[in-house]
């Protein structure tokens, strides 16, 4: 028989055990170009949450009754496709099941004397690739800078710190507990790491990172991005890779909700002009150009007098004045 | 005798008029290399809120008894630098006063020929190259994306809205009043304009931007930005340029700050591994050998058969597991 895990209703809140069912079914049989695998491993990921639910997202939500998605590392037990054999292992979809049917696409041939075959789901996979890519595509690490880890334990956290610490970098974790702390430092070999359930993260980052922080691998969303904030430097980068603080949250987070960033691979950028000076020349060509060409409009609000500069700023903040405010002086 | 407007006293919220103070003072006399210049025009811009703060930003506070900062358009009246002549009209940081000493560094000649001397504080000057560079560089305009412009009637967000308009954008803006909607519309040519005081910002978003947001020009922060992220496309951009909404604020916003985002020119971007496929060959060259020369650490937390899934996802989601979380399916 094959032991399935259904999505029995969406959570609200926190899932809980009732929220899942488990179902025995006869075994499924390959169609022409298919491929019966038997899992030997299925991957647990925090994204999983977010299928729980039916909020849109990057991916299609599990419908209720359907099994859970995930990935599994398993075994070949009959194929009808040419490019597998039995007896091979592979990494797939296969989801919360014993007996997954797979076509054929997307399923990688896994070799036991390249690492442990587990590694495929874990650093040598989806969570490792994530760390990779996304600390050295998004954050760019410098051999000095300071680097900043959420969930500094976890399947892509560790990895990530400890990339950071190969590119040369100060890497601070935080975690969850003293245990995981120790593992992160004394293991992993972070320079530091902040126990966020018994530390003020403010005040922990302030100790950790006296040199400000370049780089924030932000795996939780909410308040460790909002204490790192605080002590981030020029030009530093936040790779969004989770929101794990509010996977579980039934409203909205106050403030701002990033997770559309996050979901959308979109970004906010800081933009000051004093950078961008180099540009003026390309800049005056452009604007001036359009402007002679009449394919820009542009209107002044002109205040007589330099008595009148702290009322008429007082007003812009307020929205009060219509177009470009300027002081004539007399 | 030089009329000046000096910072009284540090604001509390939205400025007010005793926190500036009129004084009258000598004409001051320039030294060697220095010139003396009598402002004709001063430009009123919102980061000038920012200066009146002794919190830390990109440039220093105006100090208390100080003139106030801000560019200005003047004549040389007198002149110990032999690269200016009296009689010659130029662009300075000549403050809130109608007398100033530059040194020359930074004081650029104006030709009136070339534009009204004005626009050198405006659309030819420092807001219009903000609009033109935030827009260019960060937002990245591609013809038929969607265009959002906070404060669209202002200095930067009209240039910025009428360039993206050039580029062949749909753009909608938001501003403060009908009477500036119908300007923006009108006279600049925006698609749509919302009025933030008397519009749904969530309702009108959904209307005037059909096809979602691709770009976010924004000037204000705060409850703009979170009603635009609700509907931002895939791969959006968001040059945060101005914090109008927080500038007369007395405490920190509800939510993470993105204040040093634009203090610092930082950046926060959503990362999703399925992007980076294409990476996965230089990450399992690089990450398999680190692995197999020790430099990685990698710890695996197993949960025995499928039954035990849901609470072991439960559980990392409360942070419980220690480790790359898996389930050994039997």
């Amino acid at each position: 028989m094959n032991t399935r895990v259904l999505l029995a209703k969406r959570p609200e809140g926190e899932p809980k055990p009732d929220d899942f069912e488990i179902v025995q079914e006869p075994v499924p049989s390959p169609g022409d170009g298919e491929l019966l695998v038997r899992a030997q491993h299925l991957s647990l990921d925090p994204y999983m949450r977010g299928r729980m639910s039916a909020a849109k997202s990057y991916a299609k939500p599990v419908e209720v009754g359907e099994v859970m998605v995930g990935q599994t590392v398993g075994e070949v037990v009959e194929s009808k496709n040419p490019k597998f054999s039995p007896g091979e292992v592979v990494l797939s979809q296969g989801g919360w099941q014993t007996y997954s049917i797979a076509t054929g696409d997307g399923v990688i041939k896994l070799d036991p004397k390249n690492a442990p075959l587990t590694y495929a789901l874990g650093i040598l996979g989806m969570p490792g690739q994530t760390a990779y890519c996304a600390l050295l595509d998004i954050g760019k690490p410098k051999a000095g800078e300071t680097v900043v880890v959420s969930a500094a334990s976890g399947a892509v956290g560790s990895v990530a710190g400890q990339i950071a610490k190969i590119k040369g970098c100060r890497v601070v974790g935080v975690a969850g507990s003293a245990e995981k702390c120790r593992y992160v430092t004394e293991e992993l070999g972070f320079d530091a790491c902040i126990d966020r359930r018994t530390e003020n993260l403010n005040d922990a980052l302030k100790k950790h990172c006296p040199d400000g922080i370049d780089i924030y691998f932000d795996n939780t969303a909410g308040t460790i991005l909002e204490a790192v904030l605080r002590r981030i430097n020029l030009h530093a980068r936040i790779p969004l890779v989770g929101l794990i603080e509010q996977y579980n949250a039934t409203g909205d987070p106050v403030g701002p909700n990033l997770r559309p960033l996050l979901v959308n691979r979109a970004l906010i950028e800081g933009f000051l002009f004093l950078d961008h000076l180099a540009h003026t020349k390309q800049f005056l060509a452009d604007v001036g150009g359009w402007l002679r060409e009449g394919k820009l409009r542009y209107r002044e609000d002109v205040v007589d007098g330099l008595e009148n500069a702290p009322r008429a700023l007082i007003g812009m903040l307020r929205g009060e004045n219509f177009g470009k405010l300027i002081v004539r002086v007399r």
